[in-house]
């Protein structure tokens, strides 16, 4: 009898709390500024983007919050999802580690983005909100909250970043299936779009811009909130899902993670596997070791500044204290679309300020050859954005066979591939470059971050 | 506390034989005939193509036969698959039916598919074999032979049908990513090929010309054999295991099936399904309806004739009875691509002869309408063969909810539509038509249909 390959949970062992790790830090996280004043937000200030019960999570420091029984019943589509022993992959690198992965490419749109977007349906639809407004990338949130809702009933409009809505039609189409709105950014919907058109009338968009869309269209309707795919605290306290059942499944499998491996753009997945066994070190247990990976073409953890900035280009949003390349920065054109944000969580930031965690970049063509090598071996093959955490995970089982440690490494492979193909097929044919940024530029953006009163 | 929604079985509960419905039949298969004597063939004839493990398969009248342990030991990475019940379904639809669905999206190529290609490739490299041919349409199949190739060291070359290799590049990729080698069909590296290039130089393929070349590389290397994704008895006795699992999990949900429905191009799917329930029926246990769902505009159940037929274009596979359209019919260029196939596997075709099986055959559009309904209200977008699957649920549903029966409907989701989405993008734009298979060239296609002597 070989060994277990898939460690599978019942459904009646879905996690009926978020873990809220402010609960568990040793110093609590700065606060968020209002973009007027300048002066910490109150729960006030955001009513007119998000419902109460979503904005009471945001500054809640209780460590359970009770998941609400219908958005459970959702989960119960595709969650508990699987943990994988990767066996295959151990042999193929020849190493004394063992590997284990958490897979969330699971859920119906591919990938760990439903985790929030159900629960801020479901917080939404009960608050009588009738349309959700978000941004987009490549569209792995988008798709998410079409989603979401089209099983809660509300209208759905996306902004997707335009070079994305041209160039990669298939994950819109999912958006447009599951019967969202799906509107290229910059658009005339808005005053801010109409005025970055009025400049160049082809901007290929960005993240940042598409949040100052869809902020403007929540904030001027009453019936219309507004929708974050990560970032924000109540997003991330969301994915804990995934790192609870990790947890679970690891006493299944009769170990606990040395190494924990999870890639980070905005940072709800790194945070949605690593968050629940940090809280359990934070409380006397066993500290594993933490490292997000994020694309060396937008290293905003690595090379990034700790300090107060806005969340969005047309600087509508609040301020936050997070790791940032600054809000004008525009990152080069990778592929792994949903890790091309400026900014980085203020709570993952925090994080690593204290040393709770370690942080290093890759670049995208060493990313890909991970994936292609995880593939052969495993079968499945990951997301752009998963390429990274398989990458960090490669590199830590390498790191074990040069020092003959058979450690045990854990990481969240948060999406399927069978979206992103053409990635693939670039990579193969050798058109895939690792691009830099432009060091001036980023220079010049980091010069440009707001100047704020430290508060008290 | 609400029903459950999802029944999952531990991996060491996939089933360790498969079902062999040949045990049970009433009356015995009509031999397969070889091409150039036309009398039956024996195992000695096709050993230059399988090998013999598979042939032995392909002869059997034993009713179980094990799974060998390699192959039970890749399954692991995703099975037992997922039976759900599909409540938000039945809300929308409004029926009294409780409908269940088995889900096979959840293999890494996507599809059902895996399910033999891992078997078919382990029995080839216990046998010897370096290298496999096979031919594939939109690539569902080619996919997953290329999957099992990585996993078991044997190299792949897949024949792809000229006009999806072109228009459809993301499944090629996915091949390319497992490490196969994909050529358009026809091609230059075989006769045939040239020979059917050499008439025109443009032309779109079909599958029956793909699998000429594939048989025909087979043929000719000691060290390569072939490889084929449906329609032959092996194929159809390793998807078995899709409704056994079924049978076990509609256990668990204290309920069994009053009618089944599968979409059929080749008969795999449809018979992984559907032949363990008819199995139990025909040694005296319940008899659910079976309903075969296959596509208008190429329909050799609804349509074809029950006769002696070649598997390719080109005449070198041997003869089997089944309902043929004629190995010269080019259906037309509809999106479920893995259901164009001019006959119908020999077991499901002599199931229909004997009474054991309906079959019903419907538009794509009407098809498509059903997926997104499907997709709207369960979440999960399927692949355009399984759209069938969903449509014939759906009409059952609705018959149900008519006559005010609160029956129980099983279907099997054989693939998501995540490589399909250009296919939803037509349809929401308008842009699917019905087509309709041209009347005089089904009709010169069934007079050429070749005459050979009925066996005593």
């Amino acid at each position: 009898m070989s060994e277990q390959t898939k460690y599978l949970l019942d459904e009646s062992r879905i996690p009926k709390h978020w873990y809220n790790i402010q609960a568990d830090l040793p110093k609590a996280l700065p606060p968020v500024l209002h973009p007027g004043t300048m002066q910490p937000v109150g729960p006030d200030d955001l009513a007119p983007l998000f419902p109460m019960a979503l904005i009471m999570q945001e500054v809640s420091t209780e460590r359970e919050i009770e998941i609400p029984e219908p958005v459970r019943e959702v989960f119960r589509l595709w969650r508990p999802s699987p943990l994988f022993r990767a066996h295959r992959l151990e042999k193929a690198l020849g190493t004394p580690a063992k590997i284990f992965y958490k897979y969330e490419g699971v859920s119906p749109a591919g990938s760990h983005k439903p985790n929030t977007a159900i629960p801020q349906a479901f917080y939404n639809k009960e608050a009588g909100v009738k349309r959700l407004s978000t941004e987009t990338g490549a569209g792995q949130w988008g798709s998410s909250l079409a989603f979401a809702g089209t099983l809660f009933g509300l209208d759905v409009t996306v902004f997707q970043v335009r070079v994305s809505y041209d160039q990669k039609p298939y994950r819109r189409a999912l958006m447009e299936t599951y019967g969202a709105r799906c509107l290229p950014s910059p658009s005339t919907e808005t005053a801010f779009g109409r005025s970055v058109l009025a400049k160049d009338p082809k901007h290929p968009g960005s993240l940042g811009i598409a949040i100052s869309e869809a902020v403007e269209i929540a904030a001027q309707r009453e019936d219309t909130k507004y929708a974050l795919g990560s970032v924000l605290n109540h997003v991330l306290l969301h994915q804990t899902i995934v790192g609870q059942e990790a947890m679970e499944q690891m006493a299944m499998a009769d170990a606990y993670p040395d190494v924990i491996v999870g890639c980070t753009g905005g940072g709800s997945n790194f945070a949605g596997i690593a968050f629940p066994f940090i809280g359990a070190g934070l409380r006397g247990g066993a500290k594993p070791r933490i490292v997000a990976v994020e694309p060396a073409a937008c290293p905003s953890l690595t090379r990034g500044r700790y300090a107060y900035d806005f969340g969005d280009t047309g600087h509508m949003t609040p301020l936050a204290k997070m790791h940032t390349l600054g809000s004008v920065f525009t990152p080069p054109g990778f592929h792994a679309g949903g890790l091309r944000y400026h900014g980085m969580a203020p709570l993952v930031s925090h994080l690593k300020e204290l040393g709770l965690i370690e942080a290093t970049a890759y670049h995208q063509t060493e990313c890909f050859a991970a994936g292609v090598t995880f593939a052969r071996a495993e079968g499945i093959v990951p997301a752009p954005e998963a390429n990274h955490a398989v990458k960090g995970a490669i590199e830590e089982a390498l790191r074990c066979k040069r020092e003959g440690k058979a450690e045990t490494i854990l990481f969240n492979l948060c999406g399927h591939g069978h979206f992103d193909m053409q990635a693939y097929m670039d990579y193969s044919a050798g058109k895939l470059t690792d691009q830099k940024y432009d060091e001036s530029e980023l220079a010049m953006a980091l010069a440009g971050l707001p100047s704020v009163p430290e508060p008290a």
